[in-house]
């Protein structure tokens, strides 16, 4: 099941280390009028190379496009496939990996599956994937630009710094708050808990924020197929994930529900947003926000003690490159995942 | 799309004042013999007149059988319908709520989306349409039994009353914790926060937290439909949930890499259980656990100010009757909604 | 996978001899004023008693609806469920096809498929599953209506009496032909040639013929959902169809290039209409033409031989009733999966 | 919707004239050995430089696999990607083609359906298109055969000449019967009939007639996706397909109930096969056989008249070349969606 959507469909394809990953997206009206720098904008900030505190290894990512666009840059309307080939990829790095299983690694789960597995860096589980999520959002969210629906997403914490009062404004102000700001101390601060972590060997955990804007009230659906329940499967099937939260979040488990009623003004906004945007699966027309939670990347510059398929003790040895915290690389795609959850909803013949 | 799953697909009908609600149960294999007793035990578990603290509504909820099951009680491999009738309505309760749009319900969005709403007791959005998750899914849950998946969910924190180190063991003692358990004394102060609630004609938000136990490693998908990403999406679907996590869950954002690796043993095994029994989307064999987190229910029985649509101002009158706390109420529809999961990705063609 | 459609889903359950045959139909859009006095009489159609050329079965086919429509008879944008109860069953007649597989009949492969089966009268596989398709389609035909899109079809040969030139004008004179006309004469002999085969305690085989206008260019589908597969597909999807062409069909493969070419007018519309109304996949506002040819009902009133799960012989015995020709009932079944195949296409996000 | 499949899911994409055509094909299991010279033999064979009487257009139909293989040519058990470039491409034949409408061609359904189209040789409606569907299929096939399952299509009839007996030992001797056979001077007549017309400008139609052994009984499904309906279904996917049918196919239609039962033996096959192997949408076991029939190819070597959008007359001059009978090159297609279904259909969670 490598395809995300129902009416915007993405499939993707792949291997870490084999000739190329690419995706192909279908659904996507005709007519849009394609900007490639948007895309390679989108996709340098996924680039590990984009910043010293990530992985080193270089990726180019020059996207190559196959098909769905017209020379004039206009979508067809037919399936818009596109590949970017792996390259500066060092497999000798991945040997000792494929005898033993990497810890919090999905290396023993994909045997079980399978029978075989691609031990070459991650093979299909790699981050590499997210780069026919991000290039194919990319695409989707001109589209949505062009219906006034704009995403954006921040690092609000890593490790025990965490930007607390992120959603507070969007909660107590929500016609007044269109961007989501982290302050510039607790950003370094942030910068440093991960340098911290790059130095010791160790890699640290961290969450994003995300706000979405512009969707016209009624998109959604009301029962199984929640806007937030899309969401969150968006977001958990983004590497490292492990919670999801919108609106109040967990936080209204805590809650009274004679504190939290967003009620409504003459013009049929709420005063507030505790509802981030979503009453029964479907968006009122106020800012759409929520929170994913990712742990420390499982490979770590320290050996760690494992076993091999037959349970005989093998050691994984320190990696030879990583990202220190993989929130800070999910940024991007946790954009890129809202953006094709929206696009998908939108483009529903029940929206409005 | 009111249908839920892809190989095992439950799509339910039916508005909380209408006629009827119920399901469509559509992928269980011919051949399974089913207990209904072990069904009306689940019914009942969600029936609100089980509980002096929920809603004071009664629902007989007799589950009537039309198809899919032979007269002798076996599963002949076609769809397996079921309805309820809807009785004990009294619209009249209902009345007021026509005009103005209740805040934190779906009110205004269905209008917003369908231009046109059954205004009778929340329609399709009430927890009405839950009876239709829990029956398919009391059948579902045999099927799993008998291939010794068990799933539990428990009610882990009301308010600011929370059974903290409920995953504790499942995290650092993994092989010997099969068994969600909450301290009785919290149990009782869990209970007295929602009288307290009830009372004050409020409500109040809690949490429900949920094992899996007895799933093959293997089982699950590697990339956009990872096990947790369906759960979390089944678990959002449920009328006010807030957020998912699961294993370590969010406070994994707040960890290091080298202190939550879950080591193997030499039986394949790991030591602890930070993954929470999924790795890279698929499951490893561990218990699978994650929490979901509920808001207060909306409906309060304190008069709240709103607007028509036309944005006149309008009262909400206080409730006739309601559930102080949705999340205890939710319990059993999280085990429902969790066993359908587990048994569609065990259908899957390529599990194990 | 008791569903059909992806936008407009059409669910059904219900074996012939169980408690009640039913459906579920998602995807209608809200809104639409549903005459039930027209359900009935595309319901009345299909009744096995409205002929008395068919089965003697009785079956009064009272629907009723249990959800998705308001009281004021408006559809509320949520699933529309419905069933029948099944009356006048006398299981007796089936006794002696529990135990030998009837020949041309599902009871081996059902057996081999489910290992268990409801041989009650042919379980899911007997023509009373076409209730819920004829029920589910009256109401999505009012939509089509609303639309300019009307669905007809009629009975155009029974055994070797055969009206050929039914597509004629529909072919030649594409703009003036609006209606599917059968000789009086011809139908006369037709219901000859059914009435002879039931003295004779035989079946007959025979065609229908349907139309479908007023669909706008631009609907349909390029490549693997070209709206003529998507209709295939339905029609071979109804019991006994053998075989399924549109526009000129099966006499293109004898045809050269250079005499069927449809010429545009200025009009854009064809001076011809070899082409059936469809173009590449997609509809081109012509009318749309095609046929679906039924074998002979299986069930006659003579004894067959045949063997049991053990290839012992046994006799199946003369068949207490049944229709003598399927197609003379297949006429509003072809309508309802026409109709389902274009209210589905029309709710395409990417449809005109 | 460019995606063929439910379990065994094909995404292809590609304009005829774009950078290149592909696809990828989703859900075969992990563990197969690929054999690519059997899967190059396959492409070579629907090539339209392989025939003298095929398009005169060079396609040298390098495939180039992009990931789901590993380096040693076992399938991993992940989307398998693989792509041709398109060369040998000279717009400049298409240039007039721009302003006019082909007629019968999907030109004009394409702009209504788009606004926008790719008027490069058809875009995606070329039958370059096809090449995704044989390069998938041949690695499907080689999954089939490791079952047991064989499928093989032929040429059977080309206008006026057509092999008529070519299902008679099908039907008749359905165990012995395991290879279509057409006669080498019907072929030779077909071929003389193709070259005459291609000589005269002009094109012929043509059947194809399609056989697949090995299938279990119990394969299928008894409801809306009968396994001839999605047989059916694929076929009329086929650019130009225009009739289906199976077993004894439209003549049913003329033929008695009691003349055409298929009795069983005592092995529990069937001593005829007028059922075509399929009964309730199911494989009983026997030689599934259908025909595909195919209108003439709609571009000819002779002007037309026609209109551009604005009804203005435009001629369509003479084709720079083209295959003057579709049906010829058609055959390795219909294989190919064949084994797509089958493939498909045995990968179904309740197949046997």
């Amino acid at each position: 099941m490598n395809t995300f959507g129902t009416f915007l469909r993405l499939t993707t394809f792949g291997e870490s280390h084999g000739p190329a990953v690419g995706g192909v997206l279908d659904g996507l009206p005709a007519g849009l009028h394609v900007d490639f720098n948007l895309v390679d904008k989108e996709l340098s900030k996924r680039s590990p190379g984009s910043s010293p505190l990530a992985s080193a290894r270089r990726e180019a990512d020059d996207v190559e496009w196959l098909s769905g666009i017209s020379p004039e840059g206009v979508t067809l309307g037919t399936p818009i496939a596109f590949i970017t080939r792996n390259r500066d990829c060092r497999p000798s790095d991945y040997a000792a990996t494929s005898a033993a299983f990497r810890p919090n690694h999905a290396d023993f789960t994909y045997e079980k599956k399978y029978g075989v597995r691609d031990h070459r860096g991650g093979g299909r589980a790699s981050a590499r994937e997210t780069f026919a999520r991000v290039a194919a959002a990319a695409v989707a969210r001109q589209w949505l630009a062009a219906k006034g629906v704009m995403v954006q997403a921040v690092l609000s914490g890593v490790g025990t710094t965490v930007c607390h009062n992120i959603f507070d404004s969007l909660i107590h102000h929500p016609e007044s708050s269109r961007r989501l700001h982290v302050d510039s101390s607790l950003s370094e601060e942030m910068m440093r808990q991960i340098e911290e972590a790059r130095k010791e060997g160790d890699s640290v955990g961290g969450e994003v924020a995300c706000l979405v804007t512009g969707v016209p009230a009624g998109v959604g659906d009301p029962v199984y197929a929640k806007l937030h329940a899309r969401l969150a499967e968006a977001m958990m099937g983004i590497n490292a994930a492990k919670a999801f939260e919108y609106g109040l979040g967990a936080a209204a488990a805590r809650a009274r529900g004679g504190d939290t009623a967003d009620i409504f003004d003459s013009s049929l906004h709420t005063l507030t947003n505790f509802s981030g945007g979503i009453q029964g699966g479907i968006a009122n027309g106020m800012p759409i926000f929520f929170k994913v939670y990712f742990k420390p990347t499982p490979t770590i510059m320290r050996p760690l003690p494992s076993v091999d398929r037959n349970g005989n003790p093998a050691t994984i040895p320190a990696a030879g490159r990583h990202d220190p915290c993989v929130a800070l690389r999910a940024v991007p795609v946790v954009e890129a995942m809202a953006a094709l959850v929206m696009a998908d909803m939108m483009l529903s013949p029940l929206s409005p």
